[in-house]
């Protein structure tokens, strides 16, 4: 079990790296069902100008159109930061059945950060685990944020 | 005023009747810019086969395709129910200014209806009123589930 989740979030991890080379804010995420990743996703707001596009709203859309229906009652999400809210909202419209993520996002967290609406009193809320891989998860962002910086001291 | 707001209001609530000329649980939505509407939209979850078609989701993602930016702090929304805590958050990612709502929704509204979102300790929380031409928007919801209650009452 510990090893099936780990794969999983590893192949999240490879998108959020995959959103860093392209200047995105890196967080990648995976939809699987029974053993199966129906959906992929990682952050593109800044290519596709729209905020709308982080990962986890990728990986509903690509599951929705793999399996030609709007509710994901079988399917668990993995993504490497906790979801913000509008992301924890489109889980729970999905009607996902489980959560994994690997680091914690104290300023915008929906799953605990900021609030939890997944233990508010809303319909057909997810199982919810935090922590997976979450060094890994964590360094991938500190390493882009790290990165920014030293550009920003560049240019001052 | 308070005869532009419901003249925007009017707006979604006519894209809500599209939505339930098409089946579709009855929700319009409306962005503004200055005077100008640059963004609409209404639910399309069961056309679309996807959690994430709500009217405000279509109508943001419009918005930012009109300014070529995710960013729509000059913005104001026009929504005929309360928005679930997906297009709250939406809302929040793209820095809307202000929220005009109809209907309450005391089972899924992330506004008030169950939690309030933008009183929590987010960055940029839009202003928020709500209950504009809210007899209407209501009005527009119970005609549609009247009508599918009658055709299950048929059936039965």
């Amino acid at each position: 079990m510990a090893v099936d989740r780990e794969f999983y979030m590893r192949q999240a991890l490879d998108l959020a790296r995959e959103a860093a080379r392209a200047g995105e804010v890196p967080v990648g995420c995976v939809v699987v069902r029974g053993s199966e990743i129906v959906g992929r996703g990682r952050n593109r707001r800044e290519e596709k100008r729209s905020a709308a596009s982080h990962a986890e709203m990728e990986a509903i859309a690509q599951a929705n159109a793999a399996l030609d229906t709007w509710r994901l009652e079988d399917c668990e999400l993995y993504v490497t930061l906790e979801p913000c809210p509008m992301c924890a909202g489109a889980i729970l419209n999905a009607r996902i059945s489980r959560v994994w993520y690997g680091a914690r996002d104290p300023a915008f967290g929906a799953c605990g950060g900021v609030v939890n609406l997944f233990m508010e009193d809303f319909p057909n809320r997810p199982a919810l685990v935090g922590g997976i891989l979450e060094a890994e998860c964590r360094a991938v962002l500190s390493s882009f944020f790290g990165g920014l910086r030293r550009e920003r001291d560049k240019l001052t």
